[in-house]
């Protein structure tokens, strides 16, 4: 008998994805179903960072560098000082979205039976990675009743171990929406340098900060060689099909390994290094729009879910997700019921159960991811939706 | 201290790229350097097919589904069905370039300390995606004098332990440019049969073929669980700066666990799979053009080669590379002195020493590879250049 790999196995499936078929059932039948279970934005991708792929003259559809075009490289030194990260093009490597960003990062820094820990709930794909690196990921509980706020230090020492590499944040975070304060990086900054571990911090959602603004890891003082950054124009910009990520380092012998990587795999795609470069010189008051309207889409959100009896939702300082505990059984059953049993007025609502969001077996099982990336009209229905639903639902708690 | 991984240290350099400082600093001092060291076509990418992105007219750039878009897989099974493989959409799995299905393959089927066994000379970054997938390389030698000719089964046989888990091929190949006969592919076939070892068959040059047809890894018999193709776009549409590929395979136990590495990445570049897409409906004579252009090339590249006193290179039956014998002590030393140390009238040529694409250290010392991506003129040129050197290297045998 072939048999797959042990990792294969291994592998988790998209906790995300998994409702996906009860969702095609419930559109079968003529139910309308409002999507806040994945973190596609609605928001149109800027005509002029589309047009600049469509206005491309080139003949030859060629490889690029490695790390990316140099022009685009350098044009990034430039974002990024304007967010206060001082570094130089050399420094930065442009990946196939954050996700590779990430393989990269454990790749080059972490070996078999390593241990990363992650404060849980977090990026469910952080999982798959740590299984393609054999990488055994340690999750520090968060908790929904102080806003998942950073763990105590105390709790991150209890899981040390000699294995111990990294520690993996979200920040603004996947899946909670909880943006980090500048004295939680600060304890962050202790633990990496008391116990020389590497601090892998994901920044896609940098600029959607709805009340402060946010503390990159590459702000931390005295810690360049412990510091990498993965990056992506996905939600930034809108465009999540392009693919196109960034891996910032000032640690030259992770970059250098990093880069070996990178050659492996050729180059990061051509068309969309175009639309990133051509990001860059977005009007200022680009994220400004998008941010008012994401601002505005949390508010409602919270307003509602908080409004409904026996649910808590604390509100997000940043990206585009909560978590709300809700009165039920469990999330998962509650899910796909809502897809397969459920509608109001032709109407259903998908949502991501939060468990697959934890490390740890067991937590989640009231609590659901809420992706607020439709307009406020489809907010209000789906709340709509919601309230009726936990109404009604067989487990109600 | 903190350390990079025992896998980033192990992860070998380009063998490609490692001259390209030296080819730079050439070009400094005004010499002309015929680029015969990469696979980096000069044909044009077919207009119709840049089209298909620049005309597209869709608002946000959304991720696509984690296998790729349907309605591209849907053609692809269109387009293998006209080179006699027969597959539908299910089985195939978009990937970000030929790169990205081999980390797929050898993530899905192979665990860390696993043995694949390689034809050598083979593609130097089956290296990097070994290394990390924590693998074995195992090479077997095939031989120059016989014009790289598969190894004969006992060689495989020799090699093969309890941790052997695969074969690796690539067909034609990189960087011999050999193309496998009808029957050395009935002697894989047997191999993998007999010894229950899965075949990846990387088949990113299928069209290239001068002297008869590709027999693919998907046309044998019986083997259906055992065979999974590695694909690409990049050279068969001069298109390498898209990373489009594609991961098939019949087996559905490992298209289950590739789809899950699949959902983790979440989808490949969205612009290309537009120009992917496209592609399928060129004209059937589109690759005519394409190869009777490359066959020329070959051609004389080969009767240049062959009529230089003490060189030989046999006649590639496929893709665009070939591996000539030169009269030289040492190939990594001779193509930087080709570069360092030599002009021809101001032009120069820069080639790939050989040693990078053997397992075995110490092969290929007096062999080099040739990319015939120039055009005719530009390969005479060359081979001007490389005559005349081989006349006055100081290292000459």
């Amino acid at each position: 008998m072939l048999a797959i790999s042990q990792r294969g196995q291994a592998m988790p499936a998209s906790p995300i994805r998994k409702l996906v078929p009860y969702a095609e059932a419930a559109k079968k039948k003529g139910t309308k179903v409002y999507h806040l279970n994945i973190g596609q934005p609605d928001i149109e991708t800027p005509k002029m960072v589309l047009d600049a792929v469509r206005n491309s003259d080139f003949k030859v559809l060629e490889y690029s560098h490695s790390a990316g075009n140099e022009s685009y490289r350098k044009k990034l030194v430039g974002y990024y000082q304007s967010v206060g990260i001082d570094v130089n093009h050399q420094q930065i490597i442009i990946t196939t979205g954050g996700s590779e960003a990430i393989l990269f990062g454990f790749m080059a820094c972490l070996d078999a039976g390593d241990e990363v820990i992650i404060p849980e709930p977090f990026y469910a794909n952080y999982n798959g990675f740590a299984v393609a690196a054999g990488v055994n990921v340690v999750p520090v509980t968060s908790h929904i009743e102080n806003g998942f706020a950073l763990p105590p230090i105390e709790e991150f020492e209890k899981k040390i171990t000699p294995r111990t590499k990294a520690i993996v944040i979200c920040n603004p975070n996947n899946p909670t929406g909880y943006l980090y304060s500048a004295d939680e990086m600060e304890q962050l900054k202790n633990i990496i340098l008391r116990h020389n571990l590497y601090l892998f911090s994901d920044e896609a959602y940098r600029e959607f900060c709805y009340d402060g603004h946010q503390v990159s890891a590459l702000h931390l003082k005295g810690v360049d060689n412990h510091v990498i950054i993965m990056d992506t124009i996905s939600k930034r910009y809108s465009a999540c099909g392009g693919r196109i990520g960034a891996f910032i380092t000032r640690n030259q012998s992770v970059l250098d390994a990093a880069m070996k990587f990178a050659q492996a795999r050729l180059s990061p795609p051509s068309f969309a290094q175009i639309a990133g470069e051509a990001a860059i010189d977005l009007p200022a008051d680009y994220f400004d729009t998008t941010k008012a309207e994401y601002r505005s889409r949390r508010d409602l959100l919270v307003k509602r879910l908080n409004a409904m009896e026996g649910v808590f939702c604390p509100n997000p300082g940043g990206a585009f997700y909560a978590i709300a505990k809700l009165p039920i059984d469990d999330a998962d059953t509650f899910c796909q019921w809502l897809l397969e049993s459920f509608d109001y007025e032709q109407q259903t609502v998908m949502l991501a159960p939060a468990t697959g969001f934890y490390g740890t077996p067991g937590l989640g099982k009231q609590e659901v991811r809420l992706a607020y990336v439709l307009n406020l009209d489809d907010i209000n229905k789906a709340m709509d939706c919601l309230e009726a639903a936990l109404k009604v639902y067989p487990g109600k708690q």
